[in-house]
């Protein structure tokens, strides 16, 4: 098949930012896309050939908008992963796999994967419950986790005594121990239809303490080389062995035991990857197009050093979008802003983010801490 | 004035590849669009916010769109400019400025202002008729120039003997001399409303000898720092005299006498800054946008050597097009396609390019090479 201005057809599930950013090389390439998302203003709508609002969590809507493509591919997990399954049977092209959607989107689920694959991840149990865990938990602290639904920090908890439970949902869930760690470490894993599997280059996030959301990224991570390695390695088994077609990004912990533990993963382009746009030789989104696509992958490796922040709405504000001080930040050589294009902001919203670039990553450090410091998210 | 996710409205004058990858800054910043394109499937027709099809040398149509829009830029030269003049005069910003284009529009009225401001070219005599050109002819070989209307090799003609004038229409024109030359180089020069002014790194430009149209371009060019300097320098001083506001790509000669000689300009975007969207810290799309709105201007730096191909419709061929060999040059980690979006080929049309980046220019410009042998444009 021929994909360069011809009458293939990829359907994205999801419009946000990230789908936004997967029709760059779908518009450089010439490629028919549709999208499939709820809002009438989301990001991706413009420059795709055809939006199609909808429900993504809807049989029927998923199911009929993947009928109108030769592949489907996602920017958000919480999709009918029936009708993906479904369209799959019937010729339809669906990467990443709706199979491993079903394994990733079920944490339980997801942790006995990686135990019965000899994956390192922290110590963990499942429950029915959340009240059942409380019945079988006496040391603390622990994380619990919803079994099902959570992103973003949301559906994760940090539990310092029996009380907490209390102020949780009661679903199915695990209790997992809290790992003391260096570095929470990301790498983004892609994997082609022909088998070919490339990693990127290990990135360090650094987490907003309160919003529980990245608030740096940077690449490369001060970690050895080592490390490093065996970090890539062990996101490359990870990929595999979830049978991912498309990018996994896995997040990791790097343990001050010195040791590698998976923590979570996203099966589609990724916040930890956003530096790729301007940094690496191949960014992940057209890296993502290019493995569900069978094309050759490119090369993963960095030109430059990169810094990326979170451009999320101030925690005062809610309405019009302002991006206070973004000319100023520019005024930096190698600041390079990103607005995701949603008109209104509300506290800790990802509206936009910036990508510092740099030969040297110390340099590019600094600049990301100035621009951080120079630009809020507010309303008008 | 506030550019990001707001009420403020950019015109593009012409649809072309240019001007579709004008709009990619202008997605990545969410800047509402306006292109106006003659063709109905214009290149740059989707991810615009808006697509107006009409004649961009009609005066009412130019006016009429140019009314609705507070910046009016263009990809293409071949406009209506008294519209522009009477938009500029009713408080519309038009960059480039009308009456740079009214001098660069017009190559005798542009040679003549090179004579004023001291810029080196080569020497040239203007006529009101081709006919009075070749009564006043006698040595050989000279280049003639149609006054107005040409571009991408339309419009000139290297006459050896006086029979050759007879095949050219009786316009005005320019005669010149014929520079022998070692390359040919070219200069785009960022020039910001705020006055700031920028240029990029000297690429030299390698044409194809029947199509006239160039076939590598290479960055960086293999030239003493001094030259680089010095054609630096020359193309800064080009877009100062000529007033421009946003890009000028500024063609040179550098003459076997080790001179620089300023050949042709263009206000605009240009193939031979097509390299910058891998290579440079800020690319060529981006910086235009950036000095029009009077943003900061981005470092104009390469991260990386690159080779840009031009992929031209192969000289048998008309028809839908089919990008033969094209998955197999990807296989080559760094070669970046660029697909324009044009259904159709014919023999010399610029279908899309290829940029080729990697760390040395050397092994750059053998990547290129393969791809050149590797890929055809032709009819499916």
């Amino acid at each position: 098949m021929h994909y360069f201005s011809s009458n293939f057809k990829l359907g994205i599930l999801g419009g946000g930012q990230l789908g936004k950013m997967l029709l760059y090389p779908c518009r450089k390439w010439d490629i028919q896309t549709l999208v499939l998302d709820p809002s009438e203003v989301a990001p991706a709508r413009l420059a795709a050939h055809e939006f199609h609002r909808g429900d993504l969590l809807d049989f029927d809507t998923v199911y009929n908008f993947g009928k109108q493509v030769h592949v489907l591919t996602i920017e958000i997990e919480h999709v009918n992963i029936e009708a993906l399954l479904k369209l799959q049977r019937e010729g339809v092209k669906v990467y990443p796999q709706p199979e491993a959607l079903q394994t990733i989107g079920n944490k339980s689920i997801q942790k006995d994967h990686y135990a019965a694959h000899g994956i390192p991840t922290a110590p963990y149990q499942n429950f029915d419950s959340t009240s059942a865990a409380k019945a079988q938990t006496s040391s603390f602290p622990v994380v619990w986790k919803s079994a099902q639904g959570g992103y973003d920090g949301k559906g994760v908890k940090i539990i310092k005594s029996l009380a907490d439970f209390d102020e949780l949902p009661d679903v199915p869930c695990l209790v997992e121990a809290q790992i003391e760690f260096e570095k929470e470490l990301a790498v983004i894993v892609a994997s082609s239809t022909t088998g070919e599997r490339m990693s990127y280059p290990v990135v360090a996030m650094d987490f907003h303490p309160e919003a529980n959301q990245v608030e740096y990224v940077i690449c490369p991570a001060n970690i050895t080389d080592q490390i490093a390695e065996e970090a890539r390695t062990l996101a490359e088994k990870v990929a595999e062995s979830l049978g991912v077609t498309g990018l996994l990004a896995v997040e990791l912990f790097l343990g001050k035991d010195n040791k590698l533990y998976v923590n979570e993963v996203a099966p589609r382009p990724h916040n930890s990857g956003h530096y790729s746009l301007e940094a690496s030789y191949t960014d992940q989104y057209e890296q993502h197009i290019r493995a569900i696509l069978g094309l050759p992958l490119g090369n993963t490796e960095s030109k430059v050093a990169a810094v990326m922040v979170n451009l999320v709405g101030d925690e005062n504000h809610t309405g019009p979008v302002y991006y206070k001080g973004l000319e100023e930040a520019m005024k930096l050589k190698g600041v390079c802003p990103h607005i995701y294009g949603k008109s209104e902001t509300k506290p800790f919203r990802k509206m936009g983010h910036i990508t510092i670039i740099h030969p040297k990553i110390d340099t590019a450090r600094k600049m990301a801490k100035h621009v951080k410091e120079t630009l809020s998210v507010i309303s008008k």
